[in-house]
């Protein structure tokens, strides 16, 4: 059952007076329960407990945190059709979209299990002693990965499980044996209770102390940014606009003592089709990105807001193509009247500017909430020269670009701001003729694909999701994958430590059994 | 020859009009060359060098790298007495000093050639394709760190080779595929233009792109200034004063496209003497940090500044040791008229502090620039109440706390600043009846010393010299050591792409025998 409270460690709480309610997009009218803002007071309270939460959760062995997790995945499971109701009534989004994300968000949070007991991912490096060194004996020096502090994660609109309560961001944080208070999303707040309940059960369970973790409501600014500012709160999680995630920076980096802000933002991610690629395979490359231009609404962060190619008839075939596939898929609900407002607002803009031109756009009727897809193009030259055709359009909208040759296409990618991920369409011998166009595409983003579509974003240790900014606030860490727990921790250096008081990561036995770098070499034996 | 011009690319240029001389603290005269400031347009024209450089330093190979680094080492030996004189001449410092300090900045060029001859650093991660994965196939992703661009690097007061021109920073940002560019400190611009030749000149041997490295020479701010809130620039170093630190943190984050900074700033490297030791070894420790404190005229970021202990008898005898002990110490020239002077004024700051007695100073006539050390002592609930007495005094000066019991020692640790370094002077078995004591320490450093001195930075891969604020601005990152090259890079994917036009480090055949972690296992083998 959703109460509309907040969890301040294991208690519901309510003691704010400002509240509000979720809203259903497919029937357009408000959902029932009534959510409690978090107050001052509860605020002061959740960070207390994680400082607290702290002292004991950093020293929590993998194993444990492994039960934990896992705990966390099996109790999501155990919500049932509740959560899939729930987060269906509050984003619009279909049953199947539910139940893959719900999926994806307990593989994540098994991954990091897997991760922390095998755990070799502390970076154990060990130096030895050599007591017969000239001119002074060098000292032993040990070194691992530790946990940062309390984090606060602000939930994603468009992730309401994977993006959110107990989705990557805070599956990273528990694994780093950091404490967590979310900042949940107004628009999926019920959504965010259920998981919350189920992390609450799931640490009770498992014996992690009250205070690990907490989940705030608010519909507005003033929560996230007290907790930002708290000089409690060592880092932050974000996925969302560029406005946002930069406020989130600003306030972060102009503390008394500043803190990593690991905000995820805005990409239009572009996709260049090279000559070949457009004259062989053009018609099948539109129809694949009809779908992902479309999918979800385009409500994705890799979604492909941006295509260049070279003018020519394969190009303008290329986008005729498109554009019949396009208006060819319905039009889906979009996650909320201020998504689907906002997507109409920067659509107009976008289209007032000035050489911009509709080559399609959906036409018939929709119901209200629902996205309409567009498709437009521009010459190579107007887009170099006016900026605001670079910007984000978040939704089902895409952009074709047609340069004048391949410097020009050069150009625009060198000057391109950055972005999470960058696509070739090519064939194999016509890549190697554009090194230039992919190294400079590679400067700008943080993931390069081949042949494939920017949308999917594999959970695996090879992937990158970030880039330069605004991509991400900073471009040297991921937020997908299980190397996103890097966000959260810092290298530490035991120097002539005595042996049975270092933690067992670095012992001389190695009892857990992980690779170390030992004197220059990988190893997983005992010294 | 020393020109007083600075190096733009490989070329000498001193267009602007602003001059400036070194200063020698032991003669207290200027020195003779007459040292050009970079005007405005030097400052472009080496970000523009630096950005062209960049297209190609960036995918040079491991070994050229390595080659290069190797050649800046040989350079710099080269330069054979000039360099050690230049040195002292500018520094004050003793000719024992200048050679170890040579022969540590050599080491450093070396131990990167080494990181990036080999190759593995680059953490190679592949997750193959399994195209019979439902409900979609899984794709083939693999990952490896990248340069993020060119670096300003400034040179600190207190290392004129070790942490300046060809320093720790340099060393490491070559390392990662970065050009750097160089603000070089005044007070050894000199030694800095000797350093900046034997690079350029190891860089022209090498085959490396002209612009991979510049030279900038200013005496003010706004060089720094203007390189720092350059947007061809993507990352800063700087080792020096907590206000010079945060100053470039506040500018780079205030950026439109904000950058990492990574300041190595200020620490008083808290020493806790536990009873038993002050018993049994309190006479030892006192002449032994007696020493410690002094080393260098106190000008090392890792100087014991602070030391805490429980009020006893012991911890009396341990002030009085360590007192007698100070004043045998004969006082040494400190590096610069500007950095004695600050000694002065924040030394008589402290003294100036309610309920601060002075146990010892030296009293006796020292001559002009020499800094005359001091040990002083309070209690611990006037140190709590009074966070005056946390800062630092850069030189030969500590404090010692007497705590009233242990959890006001405790209480104390856990509510100081971020620091570099923490230390436990302690016997075997005493030290396990102090965990709280020893895990609050652990919360607020980068590395814990057991039974030694906090002088003295090993440079090795299981270094960590870095902190929670404002130790450094960016606790996740080490100063020192081969993991330094951390700073400069960031996590890149190719998904589906290509194996031929794959990078070395991430093709099927392993050319490079690289360790790399494919699907989960760390192997040195071939697909």
């Amino acid at each position: 059952m959703i109460t509309g409270k907040n969890y301040i460690g294991n208690l519901l709480s309510s003691i704010g007076n400002t509240t509000y309610k979720t809203f259903n997009p497919q029937t357009n009218t408000e959902n029932g329960v009534l959510f409690h803002e978090a107050s001052g007071i509860e605020i002061e309270q959740a960070i207390e407990l994680a400082s607290e939460a702290f002292v004991t959760f950093r020293d929590v062995s993998g194993t444990k945190k492994a039960e934990f997790l896992n705990e966390i995945a099996n109790e999501i499971e155990g919500l049932g059709d509740e959560l899939i109701k729930t987060y269906c009534l509050e984003s619009g989004l279909p049953e199947g979209r539910a139940i893959g994300e719900r999926g994806r968000t307990v593989f994540q949070l098994r991954s990091f299990a897997n991760l922390v007991k095998e755990g070799s991912w502390v970076e154990a490096t060990i130096d030895t002693a050599d007591l017969n060194r000239q001119p002074i004996p060098k000292v032993d020096i040990r070194k691992m990965l530790i946990p940062l502090g309390p984090v606060v994660v602000f939930g994603a609109s468009n992730f309401p499980l994977a993006y959110s309560t107990a989705g990557g961001d805070t599956a990273a944080a528990f694994a780093a044996g950091c404490p967590v208070i979310v900042k949940s999303h107004p628009m999926h707040a019920g959504t965010g209770e259920l998981v919350a309940f189920a992390i609450i059960k799931a640490a009770s369970k498992t014996g992690m102390p009250n205070g690990v973790f907490s989940n705030l409501n608010s519909s507005g600014i003033e929560v996230g940014a007290k907790l930002v500012k708290h000089s409690g709160i060592k880092a932050v999680g974000f996925t969302g606009s560029i406005r946002g995630g930069r406020a989130l920076y600003d306030m972060a980096s102009q503390r008394e003592e500043p803190i990593p802000v690991f905000a995820e933002m805005g990409s239009v991610n572009p996709v260049i089709i090279l000559p070949e690629a457009a004259k062989s395979k053009g018609a099948e490359w539109a129809k694949t990105y009809a779908g992902s231009i479309t999918l979800g609404s385009g409500q994705f962060c890799t979604n492909p807001g941006l295509i260049l190619g070279i003018k020519g008839n394969e190009l303008i075939n290329f986008i005729e193509v498109l554009s019949e596939e396009i208006v060819k898929i319905e039009p889906t609900c979009m996650l909320h009247p201020n998504i689907i407002s906002a997507y109409e607002i920067h659509k107009a803009k976008m289209l007032a500017q000035k050489g911009l031109q509709t080559t399609a756009t959906f036409e018939k009727e929709v119901p209200k909430n629902y996205g309409r897809q567009a498709i437009t193009t521009v010459e190579g030259i107007t887009f170099l020269k006016n900026t605001n055709l670079h910007q984000e359009v978040f939704g089902p909208f895409s952009m074709i670009v047609q340069c004048e040759n391949v410097a020009q296409l050069e150009e625009i990618i060198s000057k391109l701001e950055g972005q999470l991920t960058g696509t070739i369409l090519g064939e194999n011998d016509e890549v190697k003729k554009y090194t230039k166009v992919v190294s400079a595409l590679q400067n700008r983003v943080g993931r390069i694909i081949f042949n494939g579509v920017p949308t999917g974003v594999e959970v695996c240790a090879a992937m990158v999701h970030g880039g330069p900014y605004p991509a991400s606030t900073d471009s040297r860490f991921t937020a997908v994958g299980t190397e996103s727990i890097k966000r959260w921790v810092r290298p530490f250096s035991f120097q002539s430590w005595p042996n049975e008081l270092l933690p067992n990561e670095l012992k001389n036995e190695n009892p857990l059994g992980i690779s170390r770098v030992v004197d220059g070499k990988i190893t997983t034996h005992k010294l």
